[in-house]
């Protein structure tokens, strides 16, 4: 459970992370991960429950090739009584769905400057699926969770070279999080009614309702839980708040509140540039946070001048799910940016500039949508 | 149906077509259109019938909103008995499923130099699926094809503007192909046994076996049979080789052979380099071409100097669709590339450098795989 094995050789096909030059285009590395992971096309956001295909997709390594019917989940380490599971077996346990809202913690990574050099997302990075499976204090209580243990370590079965560590894509929780009975992570084998695609981790993920996409392991196989804080790559180095290289950070956890709109009207094709016609237009979108819910949208039709407030719709059933809201509009012949804010419950609310850190974390500046009215 | 209504100040978002200046990384707008749009991982390859969020997804403008039960298909123009079908009198047809291979024609654009500035595609603009639907011969036999019809024009629900021409999508096929018995055309409203999700055409699309995905109309409203060549933009002004802007330029049409690699071994996160261990590695991967049926498969380990011939599965049930090939190879430490290369029925193989057109059409070079054994 440390760092992982740093192979010198390594060395030859992983470079360290870095910066882009001011001006430098997204390069074709860049270009490979951005071509092979994708993001939600925001017209999308029309779905309240964003179809797999269309749920943002990131995956660190390959999509490993997985047996359902050979799949087995451990759960040993600091615990009484060692797991071995079937897929069958976790079915056969009393399963809960959830709405979760996941975003990446890169999302709007490419919009910085200077640019980390990494999947170049700019702000679709983001999805909504109901998520079926077997909540994780409930495996964690059959394990009898023993004295001392801390953290669960959870392992992928996607396995590849970062930053010339060899790995398995690996993440902790605090136990006080795996435990939370407000947040029921989920040991998911299920994606909007179905089993969970080959991208979104089949045979089984990990759902951590609130936090950014990391910890919620994909081609889930192994829980370990551990009586000292994991310091794995994905935790200790890769995910943290930093401005230089060399500072330890902070780590990234819970999804800082952001509001998207559907982008009106028609766009064209190269610019993506979006034309309205001249008078009445809905303005529409989500808006979530994995803080506490979101308490407040507002509009702005002039670039972030002047702001009006959004109808947001009743907080429902899903409290981990993005929350849609609308504002009229009347669009006039010209040019207008588009844009809008969300603020959660506990007034935590979206920067118009983005506060830079060298991963490209947590990036929630308001969206801008450049609008033709003709 | 002429190339559409040009719009003087749809120029003020719409820019000419251009290429990138040498050295240039990729924009913001190349970007945008990776993002929205994926390729196919290459390790997916593996299946083969690709699973729906996994096969290539390009979209012009925007995925539009539709409603099945609301949906109509018209075939009318020059026809004895115009048609409007419901998707219930369409399910009340007979109806075939075919196994076909879809790539789009901008496969590899993002490889050429210098390059054309559109969708960034690397080598995976590519996938397989079940297709289940009507055969449009049956449709145009239905609404008696009138004397003197030459083409029939497919529009598309999808709306927006492209190098200041406002239009819904809009491609025709001749009426020899649309009609011909060996390639069966297809008006679609299935994928995978179930219905087409959003961003595959739902709910009817066209699919033409061993063209290029541009034939393929997504979100299928309207078929009109005319008595002279269509001439919109999609089909006059964009979908040409060609390599200068101002000539005619020719048709782009059917698929060229192209072989992809599933890359072996394990990827470095960032440079996607493959890292394999000393010893026997399976080589493996699947073949295509829309002109005749792959007949060989040549792979090489030392970038192109010396190729092998691979083992092709047997030749299907399958026409369309692409074949899997094999080839055993043992890895040495060091640094190598792979390669492989397709050659039809007819002849036709891959080029190791790309013949260079302004769109970025039909670029079948040679895949290259870096790999570094270890």
């Amino acid at each position: 459970m440390n760092a992982g094995h740093v192979v010198p050789r390594m060395a030859a096909v992983s470079a360290p992370a870095r910066v882009a030059r001011a001006g430098d285009g997204i390069g074709v590395q860049e270009l490979a991960l951005a071509g092979r992971n994708h993001a939600l096309p925001l017209e999308a956001l029309r779905h309240e429950v964003t179809p797999a295909g269309l749920h943002y997709v990131l995956t660190h390594y390959d999509i490993p090739p997985t047996d359902p019917a050979r799949w087995r989940l451990t759960v040993h380490g600091r615990v009484g009584n060692p797991l071995n599971l079937s897929l069958a077996a976790l079915r056969s346990l009393a399963a809960v769905t959830l709405r979760v809202t996941m975003e990446c913690a890169g999302n709007g990574r490419a919009q910085l400057s200077p640019r980390p050099v990494s999947q170049p997302w700019l702000d679709g990075a983001v999805g909504t699926a109901e998520w079926t499976g077997v909540p994780l204090r409930a495996l964690l209580a059959a394990a009898e969770v023993a004295p001392g243990a801390v953290e669960a370590v959870f392992t992928g079965a996607d396995h590849g070279v970062e930053r010339g560590v060899e790995q398995d894509y690996r993440r902790s929780l605090p136990l006080a999080v795996a435990l939370d009975p407000e947040r029921t992570v989920l040991v998911a084998y299920g994606m909007n009614g179905g089993p969970l695609p080959p991208q979104h981790g089949s045979p089984l993920r990990l759902v951590v309702p609130g936090w950014y996409g990391m910890a919620a392991v994909k081609w889930l196989c192994e829980i370990v839980l551990t009586d000292t804080p994991f310091t794995g790559f994905q935790q200790a180095v890769a995910y943290r708040y930093r401005r230089t290289a060399d500072e330890p950070g902070e780590p990234v956890t819970r999804i800082a509140p952001r509001a998207l709109l559907i982008p009106p009207g028609f766009p064209d094709f190269m610019s993506r540039t979006r034309v309205v016609r001249p008078g009445p237009v809905l303005l529409e979108g989500r808006a979530w946070s994995g803080h506490a819910p979101v308490a407040r949208v507002e509009v702005s039709a002039d670039a972030g001048h002047s702001w009006y407030d959004a109808e947001l719709a009743p907080a429902g059933a899903h409290p981990w799910a993005w929350r849609h809201w609308r504002c009229p509009w009347t669009a006039e012949p010209g040019e207008h940016v588009l844009a809008a804010r969300a603020t959660d419950a506990e007034g935590r609310t979206q920067p118009v500039h983005q506060h830079w850190n060298r991963g490209g974390f947590g990036n929630n500046a308001v969206q801008r949508v450049p609008v033709v009215c003709l």
